[in-house]
């Protein structure tokens, strides 16, 4: 086979707030393929980006489910890499699912594999089957083809009452950790960006921080933007982990 | 019902290594309770213990699954709680499965799973077991009631193709800061303990560390000390974290 | 005094390497002052930058020593702010001496003392002059007012032989941390870079690094790219801290 | 020169506090040498410890005064291991001036500077002095000989206000974990405390903390009792780092 000359992005877990400022950045380079559990995640997105005139692809697919991750992933290399002969320039893993805030003793099994589910074992089904095509872009790609994956303020710190989530969070970290050290020397840039704060979308419109200040909420178009800045460093010059915070929140 | 004025200890995950050396431990102050999956795990121990004047019992649970976790904790507390009238001043988590180095490309979700399983679920199962007997023992406890859980290197370190286990063991830390934050206030003191190094157990004999130096591997009778000065400090000063590492091992 | 319109950037420790690119980088956008112990560090670059049509001041200052930091701000002050109007709008600190590896019991208090000069008192010394001219850009700079610091491994981990350099370097971390958590609510974006691997300068031409792979020493101008980065940010998005590594970096 | 048979240990930084629980402590299985600034500090202190049967010397030095801490050392080595044929068991480092909250504008260098030097100068004096000893004692010495620092929040949070004394905590650090990386393969154990917390002394005892709720401030007895099991770790489980904090401290 070729290797490919043209390339395109996959942006896991889309709806309304980071996935969606991830796949138009990421739209204005490359023709990107949305994955959420429904189309209704996506479909207003693949819209907007179809009217700005980029190229967009939605596909369903729970990534917690290895069956269904494989069956979707099916769909997109025959759809994108077969058909058209494009290479996987950018894979991101923004699945926010697993979330909650309940004393331990109430906390039930399926609330841990909830995060468990969404979490690592959402990763890790996203990883097998993006990291091959990746691999496969290296020689041609023109930024290092790239895994990144969103965390949390609960990747770096297991907050009371946020046991489980944390669980899910602190493994997602690990298990990127784990694929920078073995991806970054094949050429694939594997980074975890921690996003501390909350993000200005419109779900949270209601939720009052940082005392209501300008800007207290984070900008999810500003988060894509050190996104793609991960994407586009030169492989002398890798970050694998950087935190993103708005300037009034304490840490 | 009465506070308890007599108490004992449970410790799962017990075999040849670090959990036999615990037991022994926390067996010349409490009768402990030895929790593997199979009595030929904690077998020679529970004979070794009452050789040596103290009291053991032996139960076999898989602490992954919540149901037999559930049930092994209905028959320990009907016995030592219900009966004898003991309150639980210390259990430790020293569940060790899920280890494995592979490139990420050859693991499976089914590898995965073994880390999850072992390491977030099972502390989670045996957490919500032990944690409403130890807050019951705060008042008339001696030393603080000890939640005690074992952490590796993996615990802090998501190594190249350590990612399944690494996975577990980060979730496995970060439940336990959760849990330090949430029950120390209530005066149950958790820690988390990071062994960096090879266990020096007949299963690891054949096993050459450290240019095979005298000492190179953690004597198992040292860990057990380290948790029984952890479960001993004063509530004013506890440690959450510590890490231990023979003097010769790289970090 | 009328808010500035119009702004500048300063580099402190500038030479053959980074210092160099940063100055290059942040002159595509603003008049650049460099900051060095002696003009031949700066002299070579400031004919590089007016070459290529921008704008750039030398000035000589021993960044760890109090009156000559003052002094030289001064003049600074009078001819960008005073004169032109310009406000401060990045000041990077990238002084790198200090550096050695040696037995600790063959270390000399003037080689901790050469350390501690270079980092936590440089860049106190620097904080101190560039903090309040920052604080006056903001509400009319284009960008987040930033101040931005080189940091190194060393300034994360505590390496054998490396005490007195790691010493220098973890205070620095530490001062810019507080720093980011002060000056951040005000508006200014303080974050620290941790350079990880050799830098590809002239210098280091003849070390082999990561086996003399291409790409296996860290492009200069790659890592000026992060800062402006860093210095682009929109202020509901602040990294306090990255990391910039080869992609065959050990780690 | 023969092997040392009987061993002392040396606290530097008594006064009220841990400093004084720690040589009361090391009393009880060592004569102990008393290091403070001036002999207000550290008069008391010896009286307590001879009333209780144990040998206690004082020595006045100011331990970022190199030249005060070489002539301090000469006379405890003559006095210590030169008359009695003694060998270092313990070395406590505890020097805990330079503490000061104030926002960065107003801190001036000289505030900066008192925290390098009760911090990382005076650890590096201080380490220079007894690590030749500390080596000598590793073939005798019935616990491996120890130096062992005390650190604080600030040795790993640089808090806002906090930066001259986070710079001095950081350094400290560093010099720590880099002593214990060389020094630990020869038998030295090298540990670092992080003491979270307000210390129960007289000096605090105006300052309500943890809502002044028991047991809310860290006793410096129990503090010693740590510093105590760290001297006592078998060589095949040394800890590096370990914190220390009130149950119901917010960490």
């Amino acid at each position: 086979m070729a290797p490919p000359k043209a390339f395109y992005a996959i942006i896991a877990g889309v709806g309304s707030g980071t996935g969606r400022s991830l796949a138009l950045r990421f739209a204005k380079a490359y023709p990107v393929v949305l994955l959420a559990r429904s189309p209704s995640s996506y479909a207003d997105i693949v819209s907007e980006i179809k009217q700005q005139g980029g190229e967009a692809l939605g596909v369903s697919a729970d990534t917690s489910d290895p069956a269904a991750v494989a069956s979707a992933f099916e769909t997109i290399r025959a759809e994108m890499e077969g058909s058209r002969g494009l290479g996987l320039a950018a894979a991101v893993y923004n699945v926010g699912a697993g979330f909650g805030i309940k004393p331990f003793l109430e906390t039930t099994a399926s609330d841990l594999d909830a995060s468990l589910n969404s979490n690592p074992r959402g990763l890790f089904n996203f990883a097998q089957s993006t990291l091959p095509s990746l691999l496969t872009s290296v020689p041609t790609s023109p930024h290092p083809p790239s895994l990144l994956i969103t965390g949390a303020t609960a990747s770096v710190r297991g907050s009371a009452r946020f046991g489980a989530f944390a669980a899910g969070k602190f493994a997602v970290r690990a298990l990127g950790q784990s694929l920078a050290r073995e991806f970054g020397p094949r050429g694939v840039h594997v980074a975890h960006v921690v996003v501390d704060g909350v993000i200005d979308i419109p779900r949270m419109s209601g939720f009052d921080v940082n005392g209501g200040v300008e800007d207290g909420k984070i900008s999810p178009d500003a988060i894509a933007e050190s996104y793609w800045h991960l994407h586009t460093q030169h492989r002398s010059s890798f970050t694998q982990e950087l935190d993103l915070r708005p300037y009034v929140e304490k840490f």
